[in-house]
């Protein structure tokens, strides 16, 4: 018998916020009413400004993430087009795999897991293609398996170096709206993400964001499309209608979110916020002895990898978490399979959240034999907590 | 300013009982959780008794019926596979151009709008293939459009009678759960639906039913699929989990929707009321003196669409019921926009909701220049449904 | 097994408007933290604009209405106090058997029921009252029992026109936020209502607006008081805060309650509302050739108690609306037992509600043997609405 | 802009579970339908069974636990009657001051605050009575605000020592159903919770439990009241109803939260939990250095009051988790005030949220110039809670 919160420390879906909650529970209605565009309209607007466009065009799948992969390759990419892709964890290897089913030929560098998009061999392979067969570029922002986060200006910058013409494409699905991401300035062409990571709400919805050299693109691409059909958004979503029916509750929810990210907080807030929280997750954990599987440089501000000591196994750390304390965490994926085990840390969250996950954590890793000092975590995490919130409070009254 | 329930009368999304509501509100959850499928394994057996199947086996896409559409021919179809479709009505007609645009080779019969699939016509075409050339037959089983139910056994025997191994889908979408279907008895292939209809949740979840042979199918199928792929989630779903993130609070929904229509309710029972409703809303608008779009024989027991007298505007009347008195109509589609408007009768209702809507338009109808006469459109209804509860009651004591 | 909406025309607690309960779906916080009166403050402020006073103060008691009547008496008499009543229904009955348990001398003056408060008999009664030993004079606003409206005002004048200096105590249970009520102008000196009428709350808050007459004797009266004392709220309410547990759930619903029926609809708007909505189902129910309890004059735009015919047991017709058709009509209650029944029709409603009010009534009725035209009814109704909307919208057009 | 989840740590209002929280978000109902007993009735045998009595009678008061004191009181005793009271905290003296107020004649015993009801002055002062003249005996169960538990077992056995013949009046607002107690057992005549407590739910029901003596003494006592009387209750609870509307939503979240505390954890295994969380509490905060108020052998299991070294501000401390650290704790109250502060530990709690507490405690204390070891204290909990789950599991074997 479990009582309590279940504490969710997956790296989504994440916690929804009560008044998202709230919001999405409604009854059914008209997507068709004349004023249905009153609520779906907005919501576009407000996308833009999360992923920081505003010269690209949105687009609202009901689906998931992996929909929204889909929807990016089939209406901007023909059969047998080269494309530049890399792997380093479970996610990126999903795409990697998606893009060879769907027929692209694809050009995979494979990296150290704990790493992220190799820019300097991303800029080398652009130098070399001469002809410009690569037709787009693929970059995992965030991810989600090992903890990783990858330089997207970078790889803007290798295009621009070598002037390759070819699109930017950025899994963006543990990243947008709590990493930073500047869809126009480092020129992405095709952005995607879900419902459920940053965007604090339950999964449903596959987000895009194109910008106007992809959405050109889309016009000529041949590959067969039905479902995903940008045109067919396009012909409706500027009135606010859409080709089939939406999930409505979700935009209830959506429209909530955004408020509270883009008005309430601030964009440049939560992304602060997620990077204080997860420094002072990462400091728990160090504190503790143990490694995390991003290396330097590379670590993420939404999930911590982090790898269990030899002789521990981490999937039975993260059962003793879910049995015994009532609180999830994320699984090693693949080859991290009981090696490692994941907190989420990103959507809405606080302090004593993270405090909460670290504590959690420890329990069970001691439970399964791993001799740490799960005092020392929560020590280090909470004195990080209290000087980053003074230094906040000073740097406010300077100003 | 609205005040007081918005009447919805659209034939989907359906009215959301107040239960399935309730359960969909919950905080989020790991999908991954060692006891997800003591949530998702009994909605797949759940569901295959909805759609009366023993042999075959279901899938639900996170999207919405048009995705599962998408995922039944990608998956069983190659491109330029001959199909036999028809269509007489907006929802038949882009399932056509679906089956266009993913290459297949229609042969499509034009019926006239108010009628169903012609299954001599079918009949006639499959006796002619003597070589099986055709690979599936399409049935819509009732178009929502215009209101018109089709006979699906029918057309099981057609095949039958000419011993062709086409294969048989149907789209359920605004049929299953509320009108009779047999998808074993009726040896039907694959039987496509959403969440938003009969099953009386919001929209979000594409259901797929598809038989032993048109698995098979499945497995040497070459359509380039990635997120409708069905293999994916075989590998997966038998423990209760999926691909990529799956909406879990729809699933709270319907675990809850599934247990109110086969054990509380009975789906012979939804099946007999759903009958009984849209009788009542037929002899309405007959006491109107107002004529329905489906011609005898062919009348859908989830939605009626209205003929508005001429000189009538349905747009008009449509808008009136939304703006000045907070009721939801469907909108006639395509050539019937203006000429007629839609009670969707379908999901969670009751005798007093048929009334509103009844009430309700006739006020509408009135304030647009229809000169019916209101009170005899609820009493004629209303009489009916008097009766229908004092047969049924004698029935039972009969018994 | 029930479906669809349970219609509910009780008198209260009444339907609560969807963005009401969203903004109860709260978890629970401190009613102690340092901005909680945030919350609470503006609430006072709003009930004050319902009961229309600026120099009055306003408390809300964890309870009933029928909590608040105690709190009213026990705060501002003493016992033995000569009080002037009357009644003329079971609540008025109540409010009488109250002040009797409480050791007040009682004036009670029985009224045909159907009739109101008798405005001849007080200003008779405290004209003879040279000696001034009246000291209070109650009045039932709406008699929520018989459908019966009392004329405040002309209580006022008639106490006025003997100068007497009694206080004037109004029950406005099921009239506050529905009719038209004035605290200030009228002289009111009490006035009660519960959260679950007009307020469209659910039932758990007492509301009293308070004179500064009033709360000046609450100072010296003596009767025996403790979970109702004026003084303990008065203390702490200035900041927001409450002497015990507040249902703070209802505070959330009452912000938004309040918002909906000040500045949204307007209170002017939503008192027109309910005399629109009450006359269209008087005209049903005279349609139907049946009279209701309310003589001329005195008819509740809230509530209609509905005659049933000779050889009709009412108690029947109600089992039939709840029983076969999921819809709740209030019963007749005491003498009215069985001879009548009530159509509820106050808060969060509109046209369409009430006509699958007297859908439903008019199928109950003739199920239990009434010969009545249900389609008149509706007819009737339905006319006036739709006049009663170009009305409006002429007179829109013309200012 | 506070973010994540409003960690609640005040001994009440206490966390709502999540399936009570669904429960409650109910349309309104009719409080007189036929079948509304089917939800209220169970509800009375329920509370029987927290209350472990088979022979009292259950009431449930629309208002706070305050109320049902009052219901207590004024339903049994006469003005002037004599009772034993004792005093160690904010709320025993609220109740003493009640007691005044109506009129009793209170003997009442000062204890020092950090210890529970003297129960050897009691028996003392019951021994002199050879009259008989006291007609009740008071003791507070749990005293909310220094966190100290009474012995009820020991008063009973005062009484019966000296063959006393008074009734004994038990306050077990922060105590039912999450620290042992025993109605029947313990001869309790009068008990008085509230629904935001241990039994989980928002403020807004206050309920008694009365033995059949007190029920004997409710005939012919003789203080005024009208609200709260218990014959007003009897006359209608049998079947169901209630005198005056009910808060519903209520019943709907009592349902279910009597169902997870007495058929799925069980009555015994939720008291275990609780003093299982409250240990490790209290071990967290002795590691910190601080002491509770609680004297040994007085420790509540449902609240720690925990007293701030010299020169801490608790008022602070608070100040600081509410605003920094999105967390409520409990303040010190009356004599407490800015030298304690409290972590209620009651209701729907598990491991996770009692570090998380300790967690917030320690940076806030730590902020406010408190030098304890915040580490320590999350350490010592997080220890005790692995050896007693790995003490229950190894005791389950053995069964």
């Amino acid at each position: 018998m479990k009582t309590g919160i279940n504490h969710l420390f997956i790296p989504g879906p994440t916690n929804v916020p009560e008044r998202v909650r709230q919001a999405m529970n409604v009854p059914m209605q008209d997507m068709r009413a004349p004023d249905f565009g009153d609520l779906t309209k907005p919501l576009f607007a407000g996308l833009k400004n999360i992923l920081r466009t505003e010269t690209g065009t949105v687009f609202m799948f009901p689906g998931s993430g992996t929909g929204a992969w889909e929807a990016a390759i089939t209406n901007t990419l023909n059969p047998g087009d080269k494309v530049l892709m890399s792997r380093f964890g479970q996610f990126s290897h999903l795409w990697h795999e998606m893009a060879e089913r769907l027929g692209l030929d694809v050009h995979v560098i494979d990296v150290e897991w704990g790493r992220g998009v190799p820019v300097e061999d991303y800029a080398a392979v652009l130098a070399a293609d001469g002809a410009h067969a690569i037709k787009a570029v693929f970059a995992t922002h965030n991810e989600t398996a090992t903890g990783v986060s990858s330089d997207i200006e970078g790889v803007r910058k290798a295009l621009d170096f070598s002037g390759h013409p070819a699109m930017l494409f950025v899994d963006g699905v543990s990243a947008v709206g709590s990493i930073d991401f500047r869809m126009d300035d480092w020129g992405v062409d095709l952005i995607v993400t879900g419902s459920q990571k940053g965007l604090m709400l339950p999964a449903g919805l596959g987000v895009l964001g194109v910008s106007a050299k992809a959405l050109e693109a889309s016009k000529s691409a041949r590959m067969r499309r039905a479902y995903f059909e940008f045109a067919d958004m396009l012909k409706l979503n500027g009135d606010g209608y859409f080709p089939y029916t939406p999930p409505t509750q979700l935009f209830h929810g959506l429209r909530v979110s955004l408020k509270m990210i883009l008005e309430e907080e601030g964009l440049d807030n939560v992304i602060a916020r997620h990077a204080r929280l997860a420094e002072g997750v990462r400091r728990g954990v160090a504190a503790w002895g143990l490694k995390i599987c991003a290396q330097p440089g590379f670590e993420s501000d939404t999930v911590t990898t982090i790898m269990v000591p030899e002789g521990v196994d981490a999937v039975k750390v993260i059962r003793t978490g879910y049995d015994a304390y009532n609180t999830s965490f994320g699984s090693g994926l693949a080859r991290l399979a009981g090696k490692a085990f994941r907190i989420g840390h990103l959507g809405d969250l606080n302090e004593g959240m993270c405090l909460t996950a670290l504590s959690v954590a420890g329990m069970a890793l001691r439970d399964n034999g791993a001799m740490i000092d799960t005092g020392a975590g929560v020590a280090a995490a909470s004195e990080y907590y209290r000087e980053a919130r003074a230094g906040a409070a000073a740097k406010m009254a300077a100003e």
